[in-house]
């Protein structure tokens, strides 16, 4: 786990935004002042100025932030009553809107140096406490007064502050190689999908290289699923709106779905969640205790309506396919299930490469029984329900934390929070316990005694939606996917044109191991082959000559290395076993 | 190919409608007479009749056909002026209705027995020409006169007629057999598929079993396309309005695409076809020479708006998975992929065991280039298509046949037609030759030449609907399906308690092979498990007692037949190579 943002650092990055706005004042006098928080390992402040402030200006604030740091300032706390503050802000309308709406009480004004602000706090006693080299400013932006369109455009100047230059320096590295990162890019210089707008927003179409690499992880999925007992269906991915009324999603989800579509007199709508279908399926014939645990699974596609901008590249889209499943057992048996579960998770994650505590962690959301309109409301399965997960997460010593107010409106649930290369974490998918949807579906099996019970539902997934976990993979390894994941596995570059039979010959034994291959035959050096195979990440890059074709060999480049030549069924046992492996 | 129904026949069946009304007439007196015409397989004629006729009075019906029969009756031909026809119907009002919309010399009338009736024949001379036992009266139903809910609802009664017994007895059998193939009734007893009241008309769920055919067909297609050089993608099932009105589908098929559904400023709708999202993947990027021919394919799933008193199962849906693709290509290598597309439609077919000829057979349909509104203007690429076409099949030697009239608003096409177990042929899927989209999408390659010039997009399926193909199977088999298909291969069917260990073993052994498999330890008998498996169109029962225990063996029954003992590793290698084979 990353250390949390601590305090010190908050009040460093807060105190620069007043040397910032200092500096401001003093290189472009009459500037009008906004605010300036601290924020997310930074700081801005916004500026209404007579001038255009312009990047290059930048280097000139930060040097005069530095010269200010230099001369030791204070910063010095002061009282005023609202009558002075008005006269002190007499030029800035900002603050004067700001201290109008302040009570007396509430006013405290700071000073450091030349610059004098209406602010909270709190700040460094003293500049000296702020290092001259650990902070950069980043970026220019406009941003509405107050966020309101309504209002002015102001001039917002956004810096990053740290407490060391080192800290700095690692942070501008991270942030410089999660960029290179970016699948975004990744996805459009390795040719994986691309977005159209006559398609529309936030609908990936995968080209061919992308969609191997889909299918490998949705072939993989249902392979291990099945092997571990699910049931996978296929169910549609429309449905009528009757459905998300019966399960009561309709009303806390309909922000989020699409619009409805009328056919003679059913209203159709597109699923934004598989739970009702899997439902009916069960509800499809009579169930019985042998029957249970009943684990129906399926690669379902699901449609969301996403605000335009909220959407990115493959991680927010507008339609995606979940690795879905819905697990109905009695309640003994819910402990049990949630434990293969979570076994089938960090099962899924660590073949992917994915670490506990280093790429996620487990939140363990509760709900709140205070909160009749936001939580059905039964306090004794709630607290079953809870008491479930926290011993399940316990007992295997989980890496988990506990959340209030973060549950699902039928019940508690473990949320898988990945945390991408920058650091950022974010609710991949979720296992949730379930007691409300059985009665509002109605299910029941026959039990050993001949009565008709209910069930619980556990919903789950095991890897998330499979476009979010694309994302995350080529963000995670650059592009370079491991080679069972990797659209293309080899290039096999032959030196001359008389080679190039041999290269045909090694990719029709190729064939035979269904490896995935290019014979890179243009007319080209071949040391600009290699260039452009390293920078298309293939997993091995083949270079075939006379001496290879003597020895039956090829000589191998793999990872920017030279891993030299190696005879043709020792390099094929090598990636076989690779493969085998999943490496 | 069964023979195509012959005039004769067609004339016994109308010559029997007014042997039915004779009868009708004599039997309950004061009935007024709609129409009675020839129809596929039989006829039926309409009454409105002062009595309620009763399926038990069917009976009474043919029983005085056949008394009508035997006097041997002379159908007469009368030559009557409009004024006499009136008087003649006088009693008749529907009679009266079309006398009146007649012009005086299309007035026929015919005389047989002591029935009289406005028709335009022909008929048989005698009724001797009549097999007396060769036909049957089969149902009752109601009808509006002429078709339209504005008028009365007459009595409809159907018949079914041949030339002799035989062929009347062989229908007949067809019938039931087709009735006991019928994939709707095996869908639900052999639980494949169900349906949902609540998720919607016309979308299937698939079971377990149901889903296990689907992927292993779905894969089988992937996998044999890939091998012969598509590039198998996923693009969204929604895109927006624009992309339809952009292909010039919109104002063709609107009735038939779902309702626009509005996000933001976009109109989005569920796709019915998947060709302008390839297109866009094609203009994605700049394409050269080198990359053509390029087939883009896709498991894509699709949207239809089917009347609901027209969906029928899985043959006519509301949403389905068409194995689609598009060859974006030179016009001079359309002729080779046209022909590469029937090749692979040929093998498909033929692993599936349907053989052209008998299961299916080609129709080339052909447009009409006086029809500017129904087809795109343009002569000369017409003519080059229907031409190439043409050629294609007439040089492969295929079972085809030409229909006017049936090609696509943008070209011609070969539309692969698929005759049920009952005889009934219908369009399965098509292979389109396509010159207008290209021009619609501006696709282009930059040729050797170094100029940008437009390919031509060959649209086709190599197997149809997945949920088509799937229905077809399942009739075609009665269920039974072929081996490497089944959802369950194999039961494995202890003969006592004592052999269940036994039975887990073989299971163990099994689960290294891939076999899909139960073990039947139902406490019941060794008899009613066998019927069950053979009900459940189990291809293997593997019965173990103590005998197999020693002899490390199976006792295998597969197909109502019992192949007796078998060592299980023999029975392994047996099913393996079965499976491999897809038999």
């Amino acid at each position: 786990m990353k250390k949390i943002v601590i305090q010190k650092e908050e009040i460093i990055r807060h105190s620069l935004s007043h040397i910032m706005a200092s500096s401001v004042q003093e290189l472009f006098p009459g500037t009008k002042f906004g605010i300036g928080p601290a924020i997310e390992n930074g700081f801005y402040y916004d500026f209404e100025s007579p001038i255009t402030i312009t990047p290059e200006a930048l280097l000139k604030i930060e040097k005069k932030m530095r010269e200010i740091i230099k001369q030791n300032i204070i910063f010095q706390k002061r009282k005023n009553t609202k009558k002075e503050a008005m006269e002190l802000f007499k030029n800035q309308p900002y603050k004067l809107e700001l201290i109008n709406e302040l009570k007396e009480s509430d006013i405290t004004i700071y000073e450091c140096g030349k610059f004098i602000d209406l602010c909270a706090g709190p700040h460094v006693k003293s500049a000296k406490e702020i290092s001259i080299d650990a902070f950069k400013l980043t970026k220019i932006a406009g941003a509405y007064w107050r966020g309101s369109e309504k209002n002015k455009m102001l001039t917002r100047i956004y810096g990053i502050g740290f407490g060391t230059k080192k800290e700095l320096d690692d942070y501008i590295k991270l942030q410089e190689e999660a960029e290179k990162r970016d699948h975004r890019v990744l996805g459009k210089n390795l040719d994986l999908f691309v977005f159209s707008d006559l398609v529309g927003k936030g609908l990936p179409l995968f080209t061919e290289k992308g969609s191997i690499i889909r299918r490998i992880l949705e072939k993989f999925i249902v392979d291990e699923e099945s092997k571990r007992g699910y049931k996978h269906v296929y169910t549609p991915d429309i449905g009528r709106v009757e459905l998300y009324k019966t399960s009561g999603h309709y009303p806390y989800y309909k922000e989020s779905m699409y619009p409805v579509m009328k056919i003679d007199n059913e209203e159709l709508i597109l699923r934004p969640m598989t739970c009702p279908h899997h439902f009916e399926l069960y509800n499809s014939k009579m169930r019985t205790y042998k029957e249970l645990p009943l684990r129906i699974a399926e690669l379902a596609k699901q449609f969301r309506y996403e605000k335009s901008g909220e959407l990115t590249g493959l991680i927010r889209v507008r339609a995606f396919c979940l690795a879905d499943a819905h697990i109905f057992c009695i309640k003994e048996k819910a402990e049990e299930e949630i434990n293969n579960v979570l076994d089938l998770i960090e099962y899924v994650s660590s073949v992917l490469g994915l670490k506990t505590g280093e790429d996620y962690r487990y939140r363990l959301s509760l709900g709140n029984q205070t909160d009749n309109k936001k939580y059905y409301k039964d306090d004794k399965s709630w607290g079953f329900a809870e008491s479930v997960l926290r011993k399940v997460l316990k007992e295997r010593k989980a890496n988990f934390f506990e959340a209030q107010n973060e549950a699902a409106f039928y019940g508690p649930k473990i949320d898988i929070q990945m945390k991408n290369f920058a650091g950022k974490e974010e609710t991949a998918f979720t296992v949730q316990y379930d007691f409300v949807m059985p009665k509002r579906f109605k299910l029941s099996y026959v039990d050993k005694d001949g009565l008709k019970k209910e069930p619980i539902v556990i919903h789950r997934s095991s890897i998330g939606a499979i476009e979010r976990v694309m994302a995350f993979l080529i963000e995670k390894y650059a592009g370079a996917l491991p080679l069972w994941l990797s659209p293309v596995q080899a290039w096999i570059i032959p030196i001359g044109s008389r080679h190039e039979d041999y290269a045909k010959d090694i990719g029709e034994r190729f064939k035979i191991s269904d490896l995935r291959f290019e014979i890179k035959n243009e007319n080209e050096t071949v040391s600009k082959k290699i260039r452009g195979g390293e920078m298309q990440k293939i997993p091995y890059l083949l270079v075939v000559g006379d001496n290879e074709i003597k020895e039956n060999s090829v000589n191998v480049r793999s990872k920017n290395k030279n891993l030299g030549m190696m005879k043709l069924e020792n390099f094929l046992e090598k990636v076989d076993s690779e493969i085998k492996e999943k490496k």
